[in-house]
């Protein structure tokens, strides 16, 4: 579980050189030996370009040299324009030279199958070895726009203006979906200051550079394309600096409908998949997750951690009835709420607008306020500010011909600057016609403009999401302390599925009630432990290899008399052998008959990337048909624990709904911690885990029955995170 | 109900004709009555245009007359650029000179309260009488472009293309956000050949321009923005018309977040917002509900009513793997379904492309093609038109450099033309950067060519909708024909909420089953009756004030005995008159216990909009908790009972989930077309319905309660299309 510690500093040269040499430098001006070192040129490096060329004397007008070695100075990024059979020469040259870092663009690495996959990590251990940094292989290289640090071919980089203001840095895990992000982000006016393309990750990873720009004071946001983490826990550490620091974390997550199912045993296996867990991996370590690369663009737009929203009542102004119906539609469908006014302020906006207007949410001030009366925009946000109910203001359109000098234009801006509302202007998209002359005016005093392509609506969604997730962090809810529970080894027979007496066992062990109950091999020794417990009894088979016992017809509920004992255990114990004769029945397991409550699902898993992860659901016909469950990623804080519940559709259920009394949810929760703290005390050895169904009373809980799927050899687990 | 039939011939003055006169032309070029005339000049109008002023000669350069009157020919069309009380005499002027049609942009009337409704009513009988047809008053006016008639005095509409191609006609309710939609679509290269904004309706309605449109040839798609429909009825015969005609109605519906549950006493009523009425309502009648200006522009670049997709099967060919996986989770967000493709297919595509593309879904041809092998992108497509697997063909981008000479290009469009697949280049968004040079000939050989900023993807989901409504109504599946049933007028009085038991007599008449039972006075006579049912037995309060027996306590479950009949006898009564002192109590119910079986519940209301609408959940828990329930318009066809069930969220319990046998779903279908019978035929006194539980078995149904509230006068009733 240990994850090596290098730290984030050994990055800067790749990012902020003083010195960069070019291998594989051309004269010919369509290679991209010579194409990377225009870009540089083109986007004034702050430093020195040094072509490496066998021969050639200058390039592009640089001065240049045979070979690293014959570079006098110091070297500390080397930009590789060579291909796939070049690049070990050229490292082990960078090696000599003492180089720290190296952006490789070439492919044919661990993409292409065993044999590349093999090369690159013996480039890797090399360039470890010699403390290189590389970003790829097949990538398309970086950007610092601070420094003009073109390091990619790409000349559509160079088409889109390179002034990094407000600090998003964008690292993605697609080359080409990152630069189509890069530009559409700089054509919508936000350029980023950092832009990495991470390739195949060979050496620098992903979360490696989210690491650098948490600790980069300039950087304001950090964003990406994601498609797989590699390290999870590296990321959720970042995830807290980060939300410490205010600086969000917005990622989009690509590969949502890679649902497929797993084979497995347990619900919890069947129900998971990757996304899922992704989700709520990243609602537990604030990370934002957008749907879209416009997510990123109107974001950074909306962005300003001094002024994060109060909250999601949300008010619109517009001079259209149609274009104010349509963007609360839109609001209310990303969760923000159209906030009913206060007759207190209603009476106040109407006394500056004609009866006409309607002072309602959305706030219609008419056509006359774009044709002939601008001041309508302004009197309602003298209203609206004062009121403590609002927490965002959005404008749909806005004086065309307000600018700098127009006193109102002043006026709308000193009381927008002094209040704590997010106020935005969100004009319908039409290539630029709908911008008002104060734009620049607007979004120098931290008003967003945003054009409608950007879906600013659902960015402003986010936002409330993320200072949500900024207030959640200022309160501590730790992950939960040692529960006392006794060891458990003994139990876990690597490979085996645990039979319900065995795994009721190692839940006793961590402090789970279950039933009372014990095994009976004769149905006589049965009767007797059914005086014992108390009738009703329950009676099924214990066997390890009969994980499904109602499929098995090996299970009798309400069992009132001994002589109803002696005849279940029969049919019990026949249609065990006859359901699979090959079976190993452990005998006839007699339980409590535990009365009616809620039933519960409490399950978990081994997931491949993020370790043990736990589910929660409403049991029975709620799980089964309507797949009414939440996740969260192992170990769980009592917070995780609580949203759990909170996130199941059916929570009513919970809380009584139907005239009955509320169910002891502290019960369930201890449940989920407990289940928590063995899944990851024992991550190395429990696959899955289900328990189902869990009943929940008004006071007290019962675990009527389990299974526990063990690895199935200890030497092949996957270390997470490693 | 009757609605009044006039032709929508009569529409064509207004949207084809040969005379207009300008009323309130002026001289003043910032004057509306300036910038009409100009409009009808710019765009070319196709007729006479003739200025009506008081003194001056000329106007514009075009003979301007003193007054209607004194215009020698006839006047198909008079534009009003004149104010609110200029109105009246204007239109008198009219009725004299025998126009036919008028377009009236002033506001001042229904939409500023009493007075100005009740003088618009005044203008609208006149207008009426003297055959003259109105759009508006408070529109913009219309615009056709195949005659060059802008009839409207936005300076915005002629700032975009007037050449409506492919036939798309747009009717808006509201005037602001139809001329941005309008732009919107031209700067997209979409014109439409009909805008029409409606305004007040005075007389000419939203659905009179959908009829028009329906009936003429030019269009070959009917779009709008519609707030609410005054005819449904006329809408519902419009949408079966153009169905009959391939021709898409695409509406947006605003207002979905106007939810405002009303106070009923019926769960159907406190259910059904509006918004989830318009929807089952459109879904009835195969409108396509689309979300939002885009998709009407998205929609019209992929309609070919000669190639409707053959069902979702969605294939994805990029160039980059992260817009492939980014493109395929749009689609599978959409309801598309990305095909896993044949392993046949996979082979032939396997042929033509290197070992490092990927030839799984979504197919990545790799950098290379874009950069060396634009071949890559034609040769997959030879095997995906070969494979009746594959529905629909998206592109993420193209070779940029293939143009009208490249026989490549000449081969794609080729193949594609041959081929039934909906074929469609969806580039990502970057200004005009992402457009291949191919794009008019793509576009011209009918492979739709449309900006990620027009979210085509949900568009296309859309059209894959349209296909299935095209399909479907190929299939009859008419209204239920008479059910036989009893008179039932002397049990709704008024005002009333029926008792249980009138309810239950009710449905009886119907021949829906319910429960045996009858209502004793006494408690021995309750004996009596339980004796003749059988026990066990239920005892329920019968009276037409306790709707909630249970919140009463005044129900007996499961009674077994004829000491507990007299027992539960006394309680139920006497916590009936605790409960409600003053409540009228016919008695008790005495009735058969029924068996466990699946809880349905079926209800109805009589919506404001379209009359008697029908609801069916799952009963108890879901659907208080989960709101599991769907809705349609009454009267239903088979075909809508049956959706009803499907459009269950919990419908597999239905079907026998976990274990159990599949209930009859045939009986539940014939409850719901009883309840849509008995609701039709007393829309004008039943309020509300409510079956609840309705118990259905393997074999078998029965209502086990039920409530009919009456409406308070029937003189109030809402007159439905009226």
């Amino acid at each position: 579980m240990t994850q090596e510690i290098i730290s984030y500093e050994t990055l800067r040269p790749l990012l902020n050189p003083k010195a960069i040499a070019v291998l594989g430098a051309s004269e010919n001006k369509y290679k991209i030996g010579h194409l990377q070192i225009q870009a540089l040129i083109d986007g004034n490096f702050q430093g020195e370009i040094i072509p490496i060329h066998p021969s050639a004397s200058e390039i592009a007008g640089l001065k240049s040299y045979p070979s690293l070695a014959a570079v006098p100075g110091d070297i500390d990024l080397v930009i590789f324009c060579v291909s796939f059979n070049q690049i070990k020469s050229g490292l082990i040259a960078c090696a000599e030279k003492n180089v720290k870092s190296a952006i490789i663009f070439a492919s044919g690495f661990s993409e292409t199958g065993v044999e590349g996959q093999k090369l690159q990590q013996e480039l890797a251990q090399y360039a470890k070895e010699h403390g290189i940094r590389i970003v790829g292989p097949n990538c398309v290289g970086l950007v610092n726009t601070s420094n003009g640090l073109i390091g990619t071919f790409s000349p559509a980089i160079l088409t889109v203006p390179m002034d990094g203001k407000k600090g998003v840095g964008y690292v993605s895990q697609s080359g080409a979906f990152g630069v189509l992000t890069y530009m559409a982000a700089a054509q919508q006016g936000v350029s980023f200051n950092y832009f990495v393309s991470t390739g195949n990750e060979m050496d620098a990873s992903f979360e490696d550079f989210i690491e650098y720009m948490v600790h980069d004071d300039e950087t304001s946001i950090i964003s990406g394309y994601l498609e797989g983490t590699k390290k999870p826990e590296k990321l959720k550490v970042l995830a807290k600096q980060a939300l410490n620091k205010k600086k969000p974390i917005l990622l989009m997550k690509t590969g949502r409908s890679d649902a497929g199912s797993r084979a497995a045993a347990s619900h919890t296996g069947a129900l998971a998949g990757s996304d899922i867990i992704y989700d709520a991996f990243f609602k537990q370590n604030g990370i934002v997750r957008v749907e879209d690369f416009e997510d990123i663009i109107a974001f950074s737009k909306l962005f300003n951690a001094e002024k994060l929203p109060t909250g999601k009542n949300t008010v619109i102004i517009t001079s259209s009835g149609g274009r104010g119906i349509n963007e609360a539609d839109r609001c209310e469908s990303y969760g923000l709420n159209i906030v009913e006014l206060s007759e207190e302020t209603k009476v106040e906006i109407r006394k500056t607008l004609p009866s006409y207007a309607s002072v309602s949410n959305p706030i219609d001030l008419t056509a006359a306020a774009s044709v002939t009366n601008p001041e309508f925009y302004l009197e309602p946000l003298k209203a609206l500010v004062n009121d403590p109910d609002v927490d965002n203001i959005i404008f749909t359109d806005f004086p065309f011909n307000w600018d700098e000098n127009t006193p109102m234009l002043q006026e709308f801006v000193a009381v927008a600057k002094a209040s704590n509302k997010v106020i935005g202007l969100f004009p319908f998209p039409l290539d630029g016609l709908t911008f008002p002359k104060a734009t620049d005016t607007l979004v120098a005093n931290d008003i967003a403009v945003i054009s409608g392509t950007l879906n600013p609506v659902r960015a402003l969604s986010k936002l409330v999401q993320y200072s949500l997730y900024v207030k959640e962090n200022e309160q501590v809810s730790d992950v939960a302390s040692d529960y006392g529970a006794a060891p458990i080894e003994d139990l876990l027979q690597p490979g085996s599925t645990l039979s319900e007496s065995e795994a009721s066992e190692v839940l006793d062990r961590y402090g789970i009630p279950t039933t009372k109950r014990a095994i009976a091999k004769e149905a006589e020794e049965a009767v007797e432990m059914a005086k014992t417990i108390g009738f009703p009894v329950v009676l099924k088979i214990d066997s390890p290899h009969i994980p499904h016992k109602t499929e098995a017809d090996a299970i009798r509920l309400n069992v009132s008399s001994e002589e109803d004992v002696r005849k279940a255990f029969e049919e019990v114990m026949s249609n065990a052998k006859n359901y699979n004769p090959t079976a190993k029945l452990n005998g006839v397991s007699v339980q409590e008959m535990l009365p009616n409550g809620v039933e519960i699902i409490v399950g978990a898993h081994n997931d491949e990337t993020f370790g043990p992860v736990i589910m929660a659901g409403l049991g029975g016909v709620f799980v089964e048909v309507f797949k009414d469950i939440a996740f969260k990623v192992a170990p769980l804080t009592r917070k995780d624990a609580i949203d759990l519940l909170e996130e199941l559709q059916g929570k009513a259920i919970l809380d009584g709904a139907r005239g009955k009394a509320p169910v002891d949810k502290e019960a369930i929760i201890d449940v989920l911690l407990k289940v928590s703290n063995l899944m990851n005390d024992n991550k190395e050895t429990i696959k899955e885990l289900d328990i189902n169904p869990l009943i929940v009373y008004e006071n007290g809980i019962k675990a009527a029955d389990a299974m526990i799927v063990v690895q199935e050899k200890v030497a092949e687990i996957q270390v997470v995170g490693g």
